[in-house]
């Protein structure tokens, strides 16, 4: 059965409290049901973790290389700051799929950078909740493709 | 019945043909064979459109406010150039998704950068095919998630 | 009798209906009945034209030359990107006055760059209906200097 | 009856005598008369004043909230470097007309950014003399649009 | 009783040893037992936390929303580059004062921008342990105009 | 007795009809009433001015030499162009405190640059009429500081 | 026999007339003359086109890929803002021959940034009419290595 | 006889007490008195001048078309923020030779830019007291090559 | 016996497996084994320490004031990120050696800036595990040049 | 018989060694063949010149000035870094083109600024040893144009 | 027996004697020395070279090519300058290692940027008199992998 | 007896003949009779040195240490692009005087910056050959207070 890390970056603890005309009301807690959810329908398990720590989620990507088939990551605000989790990434060499909750391209200048986004696969971003869940369907059809190549 | 409005920007119509290590092979003709599959399983009708001029793309966008319900947009090279395209979808208000097979943020300076992102109310790049796919997922989602709230 | 050549740029076709909060409320047939009217007064001639198309304004400028006194132009988003029109206007060798509803040096950064400004013979903008009829004013009066110094 | 505050900036009491082929033949005294002239015939009044002062500039646009309905300004130099007369438009809280005599566009690239355009209503530029003229119509305008909707 | 939360950013617990010609001789222990007089003297609650993790004081600030009235932060290093660290300001919601011991405009280049400071409630720095102290004065305004207000 | 000079920098004298949005309704009396009690609680003697000229804030600086032992100014539109009040600052060679009403790193881009900063001992910003009493506070110290290690 | 395509952008077809300081007196039907006779001499096939608009370059493009064996294109204006175009050529696989009158870099700075250059197999500029009659040259001498290696 | 007009810039008043390691410890006099000493020597009579006030040194400059020969300055901190200063001596059409006590190419980024050296004849640097008497030795030099000329 | 303390930054744990063909296939223990028998041959100790958390480094370094003479440093992507790493260097006060598997200066732009550099003794990079063995015997010069000198 | 000075640039003289996947195989010594056999054909005579030296290439110009009609020039490296073989251009006052072996718009950045470009007449570029030879027909072109002018 | 080319770029000739507070007092005969002694104990030759030309050291690595197995390079100040020596580099196709007696990074902005680096097997910096030691040694060692594996 | 070392750049070997309308018509020779005429009258040596070869001028000011006391240097087109001429008079230790005939301030915008100045004592440019007259002016006032001083 494959396995998808979900990870969800710095603050995303507090969602829901935090600046809802951004963000949205929705919770982290209802998010992961959701996932896991979808998860469920399509045969696939998930294992997420929430850390506000660059090094923690370096230390979790670094682990995935052996049991995991895709990474699924909302990097927050370490998307424009962490070339330690870009190379986490590279490193781990397990396909990653980008998602935000905001359209990030519509805020502040310095969060249209992404530091993560030329090591993804992929990105999706603005849809709120449906960010994460279109890219766990990302995620699920990148498994797909990959067994059918294989 | 809702309708969407898939819009190809220039040089999709050589899709499959094009740079097939970029852009993979598949033609737009199984695209939209793909898109309206999903649209039928959803109950939601599509209006697919090809241009490669920007005037034309601006001009199908002005007509879109009366009938249709969200735009699924892949601006390809107009992406990064066109303030039109940008204007006529801010003109519209209609909600727009924008999608794109590669992954911009790993390719040149000047993809990097879309000057659609920010009217956009989402976007989806990297996946090639599933880009489309998904975005019409998101399209699908934004017009239930504007009924459910209506 | 003297001929002047009115351009309405991208999207302005829409006007009215797009963004009033920025653009106001008035349709691009008001504005044209408008500066009718002020022609009439004048005894100059209007020539009326608007296009979505970058190619198309070009060429409509390319065949100013022979009768056309002034050109009356909002070129809206191709103010900021078309290098094609701004050498059209140099090769017509017309003077051409430059108009914008808004103020475009009060909006977001890549608006305040005019491509057209440097070979313009002067700008009006920020007054909404009253840039149009000002900006024709202007070019009434450039055409009676050129008389009054011929 | 309306008063309209027409400011000339720095250098300007040189008008004519500096540099003729950038700026024309015509002095400050010609302008004034001119605007006048347009000035009575729409039963407005002027107050017309010339600095080289920013300080002095400053002031007179402190003073103006009570009595002045728009103001006229040609900032010149000031234009390019002073905060501190974009703040006391934005304190006085009184709509601004900028004009400049030549089309600030197209000459050096200091020259191209204005400071005092975010703040303003419109400006009108490159037309020498007619800026001005243009500039008083624009500002009656104003006038008459407050009035109407008042 | 109003409680604020004094959070000291990375190396500042070396203080008094690090680099003396830049940050003086005083310690950390000097800095919190003067901002606990001070406290003690206006009748509020200190909470006091230094931390060299990005993450513990994501963490940190993220716990504050129920129970803090006031954050002052001296984010050290982690001013000019955590977007998390604002990011959770931002979240939390809860007023906060910004202290820098040093005059951080006057020294590199990469010091002279601040993260934090668009999120702040207002800055103190340049005055040594008076940054702190001058700092703990301004958040406990803070709390009296609220409660004025409220 | 130690003599404090406060400087009010240009539009400063509008304070409490120019845009309270922004500024907040306090008046530049009220500031000074306030400015002198608290100097009067600490045995400095104030001395106040408000300038709309760069050239005499200059000059006042300039004479400040001999028997001023703290400046503290609030630069206002003076902060981000001015390099002859800060050629005077260095030049008088004595202690300056700048503050802003407002927290300047929250406004447009070109109010976060300081060109006072890097010659001022410290800054305070952002808390309203509470800066200038803050920034009071520090140069109080400031003279306490060099009176003790005189 | 081998088939070139000739493609003139936006303006040419005013060539003569133009700005001639800068483009000559030159129409673009003696070019065209001169093109056909050195075909000729060459045993050469051309197709000539000359187009305003950017959509329908980028639809001739599109269609070169079957029949023609090197494209010789004069951008002009699009040379600086086109991605379409640069797209096209990168998907058609022709290999291109990038051709202009004037010496693009002793003009103005935008001119000097050529979008279509990295994806053409050379340049030759500044030769006015020789421009073209040696970019010509360059194609045939390509078409001949192509064979000689093939 | 022919008259050079001497402007001292901003703060140069307080030459000598003014941060002697960088500007000496020489005062405004004894330059004075060495200057009209070797204007004595050649001839030529001097008009000296110092304002701490942009708008009053362009008034001067604005005076002197009619009676000065050539204008010798030391703009300070003007030189790097007034374009002011750099129209009026445009305006003025009088040879102008720009002195600096200091060697600005040394110093601080912003004191690089010479926003008057493009409309000056020439500059001297970097020679203290020196700069002026070289500088005045221009200016006889360029009056004795007009005469020569004339 | 001086004792040198070794950090390897985030991820170089998985080196061997990541990214074998710009980082080789040597794993850190290799590294550790070998810079432990030079350490020996030369009579100094060694304290070896991974971490992929910024702040654990900051707490390393700030213990190493005491009992160590050099620290030997990969950074790896916090070179190019962490000024607190570069602050806790330089509150340390230990003469430190940056040294760099793959030779940072060929690579993707972000990589070619380096926060530590300018506090480090000096740098060492691109010789892949010798990067290391060179950069401890820079470390054991720099003890025995101190010795030499004390 | 008019007389053509051929320039190679630095390095040139290793050509068909030097990376050939860049520059091809061809020697210095073909090219110099190629390109008299060009030049016989055509009754001008040819001067060859190689010269690693910055200096000896601007002392070669220099020379250049009486008896050349035309400098054909590959400045290779010097291309991007030398004011001086500019200037010598400039004052040589002898028409020059500009020909370079590979596309240098798609190679490195630094590589696609050309100091020589605007002083030069024309260039060509991309084509390998073909570069040489239309070069070499542009410059005999220009020799025939300005005969036929003369 | 394999040979390593020393390279001592322009100014070193002056070692010992130049700036000692940054470069030391070490003579550039020392240094020569001390490389020998190293090169003997290792059993490789020396070919020492020093030039203040760039044409000069073009050459001398131009000619590397056959029988110089490692080059050894401190290209001093052309480090930042000089293309011709990168291009020369790169085309000798001969390892190099680029060492600096300074710590460039830590010194004036112009010297942070390295043309040579990209082309450099790797680098050593800072170390002064040992800079050049450890880069022999890396020099060595990357002659005996290359045997290694050869 | 006092000797100066005058430098005369690349190209101005040609002067007189090059570009007049920048340059005037004065040859190099009339330069330096006039040079050595104005050294005689002050008693001072001369030694004049011209060259195009960056190499040399650094080797030549290498030499100037021991029986030089100040150099005279027009570095022409190096000095924009010399950091090696830089680093040899930093080297050298001998107080420098930077002449320019032109104003290079006026000119294009890469000539604006002198790696030059920040290492010269200070200064001269505009002047025609009256910039060497009173650079040397300036260089024997150097002299004259170091004489004074010593």
């Amino acid at each position: 059965m494959s396995k998808i890390l979900v990870i969800h970056g710095p603050n995303l603890n507090l969602l829901g409290t935090r600046e809802p005309d951004i963000y949205g009301k929705i919770t982290i807690d209802t998010i992961n049901t959701k996932l896991k959810e979808l998860a469920k329908g399509n045969d696939v398990e998930l294992e997420i973790f929430q850390s506000n720590y660059e090094g923690e989620i370096v230390e979790k990507i670094g682990k995935a290389r052996n049991n995991i088939q895709v990474i699924l990551i909302n990097p927050a605000a370490y998307t424009h700051t962490s070339v330690a989790i870009r190379d986490a990434i590279s490193a781990a060499n397990v396909p990653t799929v980008e998602v935000h909750l905001s359209n990030i391209y519509a805020r502040e200048e310095f969060r249209r950078t992404s530091l993560i986004a030329p090591v993804a696969a992929g990105q999706v971003s603005g849809f709120g909740l449906d960010s994460y869940l279109l890219g766990l369907e990302a995620a699920i059809r990148l498994i797909k493709n990959t067994k059918r190549q294989g």
